[in-house]
């Protein structure tokens, strides 16, 4: 096995004439680490953890430039699971974008395919350790797996982070700061065993360089959101004071009679290599679904993390965290022992390395 | 994620020295679009298609230049479902392909691994759609998963398109515009649950720049053709008149006492940037399988498209297309809602674009 | 489809200036063959191979200079059956390789992910066919599906070849022929379905210009080891004599009262470009699984390999061999006819190319 049968060039400069247009580009990270994670009453489980800083991934992308402003490009990206080198989704390999662009300097971007949903979008930018790891926002949202609200979609995929058959229109740049995307996704007439959902959502920002606001909102209905739309929006901020980045996000799930409420407040604090990380997240649940009252299923979750920059690209890094479910609640973080009675609290800790190609 | 972290030259002119020889090429194509079909007494259904002007897909590829006129070879492709991420086939990744050579420019290719059968190169290269999109000729392909004649390879994979296990032999260049193929693949004792299939086929054709023909045949057995080898010839032609591509071709399957022909005429104006491309397919049953009499099985379609080619890498498309079912017949355009009575009619169009990378 | 739209450059000094250091790395293997396989009293049975001379495969790697001696890398490496075009693994498609590093030249290397156990790595190094094609010495490793000690790890993944979620530290080069590695994996604390198991294990090896021996072990626990972990040892070494290259091996696998001690024997004498292999391997089986006496189940293999080098990256081979089994063994080369009776003989032959890219 040759390893470095494809010798690349890092930058343009290697030649001494620039290279032409970049047809293709083949990139990704690889993040593995280790982890513990201990639950009330059942103990604690070692494992390893992939994608805690970062998700391992895969891309492929490119983009042609069609002259006056116009553009055509394309994205495919491939979540994998580095622990045990499985396809993050057993059923759709380019799982977490699959899109192709035509768009204009001047008149924005017209994307087809799968990508993230604009509340998804508005929510994961404000959390610190972006959606990922033990201290991930994710544990306590509801509409993941775990959580009641999951039931207005079944076993089956949602739409709380992407949606497949998306038609997306996205603001150009050098708009002074504004910034947006409109997504609709056809219902394709499916049931919900497919994963197919008709989707409509928004989103709009405006940032400086010192801090930014921006909301979205998320409509989905399919077979099983009998009892009206599963209706997603986020709304968020950020604040950038000396080396800090302080975030501050709001997200509400509802469909039918229940209701979910979720708080962020996150900060980063960036010194030369070293990158320290805090966030704080509550989940609110309310009303009803069925006959189950979900007024007792709230919860909180603190994190805290640290990240030495290697280089650019490779970091190392250390993440703990804690959950604190009351009532009826029983979030954990992912990957410890099953069981844990309600009310209990989850608490873990992970140590890894991410590495970008 | 670091989007372009490998960069790539376009023209081997972008550097002083010219480089030593490519062994792996990464190239494909994405293509996206919007559709509607209307089926006869069921209404319409939107949905985002993929692939309707070239199936979306990644080919890993290269080729070593042995010296004397000898070379080596291999290609992988991979067919993907850009509107959900997901691949194309769920077992075999590599659907499209997946061959390792042996070439010399004066005595041909030796071809080994999966790939197209001699009788559907020969079939889809007169498909002014290229057998993808609402106007496809497979539209009307029995031997799709959709029609009678299918039965004979039950419900798993079949040989109309593809083979695995396939030994080609295919003639080189230089022949003064003749040129074949040979296939033969081992049924490996298997039963046809696993798609296993002994294969023969042949490919012969003669072309100048403004005319050609060609004839192909294709003789599959499996556990499930009892009543004898699956049969699929195919012949067709092509003429340039001015800037516009004439096509004809005839196909036909057998199979115990069931009989399919297939008539397509088609045609492809280029002007400039601008491509038109128009089709007729008609699709004739006769004879039975089991006590079923097919004869009252007939349908025609009809379709009409429009490319504007952007670059020579990217397009914007638009197609439309028509069924006409006869007797008990009852092909549709895919996508769309089910249940039409037979005798209905399916009728589509689609809006999409094409980059290819 | 543009097949060469990525040109890539083989050699640094194709360029005036040094191209900056290589980001990722796309290579592999492409290997396809033709095969026979006669079983004692059930005939014989043709199929087409993939990976009888090296596994078809492809990587994406790289490597990341951190400076003093210090880098990050990843590899991630999908095994392949080019004949069909599926991936080598159903559930995982990285399933060769998945693993991110942090090294020093002079500290060695910290690797986690899911990578080859130190006792494979110990054996199949000693085998001319290198665990693949007709003469495997995998043929006759009863912890592989057909064999008895098989029982240990169910029909799930074992952990004979490779294990999830290991953390290895390997050894630096320089240490004057010294090599090793120690790996930990973690359990994960689920149950054999999921392929899970406790992993410990230890490899070292002295190596000269022309000789070396090497030794190692590996500790397997998870929920179907009921009787005591499942251990796996390996001691080998090789001797350059002339143009021969001499290994002998030993591997011995044991759980609970079951015992299996294999032997191998191998020879490669390379002339150019012409390599003739040869290979005798014996498995000796004592001890009991539940009730079944296992002492009756011995088996030996011989084969014997040729290849021609075309390049250092295309070649094309031809092997033969042949299984003696004894008593109640029934050790068969893969791919042949089904329902050979115990204490038959089984012997194959394939002819293929193999193209590295």
């Amino acid at each position: 096995m040759r390893r470095f049968s494809l010798i690349v060039l890092a930058a343009a400069a290697a030649c001494v004439q620039p290279p032409a247009q970049a047809q293709v580009t083949l990139s990704g990270t690889l993040d593995l680490g280790v982890k513990s994670v201990s639950n009330t009453g059942v103990g604690s489980q070692k494992s390893m953890s992939s994608g805690a800083n970062s998700t391992s991934r895969i891309i492929v992308n490119g983009r042609e430039d069609l002259g006056d402003g116009l553009w055509a490009g394309f994205h495919l990206e491939h979540g994998l699971l580095g622990d045990t080198g499985a396809a993050a989704s057993a059923s759709k390999f380019w799982d977490r974008r699959s899109t192709v662009s035509l768009g204009h300097s001047r008149w924005g971007e017209l994307r087809l395919g799968r990508d993230f949903v604009p509340s998804y979008n508005n929510w994961s930018r404000y959390d610190p350790f972006a959606y990922v790891g033990v201290a991930r926002s994710a544990n306590v949202v509801s509409a993941s797996p775990t959580g009641p609200i999951r039931s207005a979609f079944g076993s089956n995929a949602n739409t709380t982070v992407r949606s497949d058959n998306a038609v997306q229109l996205l603001l150009p740049g050098g708009l002074g700061g504004v910034e947006g995307s409109a997504m609709v996704a056809a219902g394709e007439g499916g049931a919900v065993a497919s994963g197919l959902a008709k989707v409509i959502g928004l989103r709009l920002g405006y940032a400086t360089k010192t801090w930014g606001v921006s909301a979205a909102t998320t409509s989905s209905e399919n077979s099983l959101t009998t009892d009206g739309k599963f209706k997603d929006t986020a709304i968020g901020g950020h604040a950038q004071l000396a080396g800090v980045r302080l975030t501050a996000a709001w997200r509400q799930f509802d469909v039918g009679q229940a209701e979910q409420v979720l708080w962020l407040v996150g900060a980063v604090y960036t010194q030369g290599v070293h990158e320290f990380k805090a966030s704080w997240t509550r989940s609110d649940m309310s009303g009803s679904v069925g006959t189950t009252v979900l007024g007792a299923n709230d919860a909180s979750q603190w994190g805290l993390g640290y990240v030495y920059n290697l280089s650019k690209r490779s970091v190392v890094y250390a993440s703990v965290a804690r959950i604190s479910n009351d009532g009826a609640s029983r979030y954990t973080i992912t990957d410890g022992p099953a069981g844990m009675a309600a009310g209990g609290s989850s608490s873990g800790y992970e140590v890894g390395m991410r590495h970008r190609f």
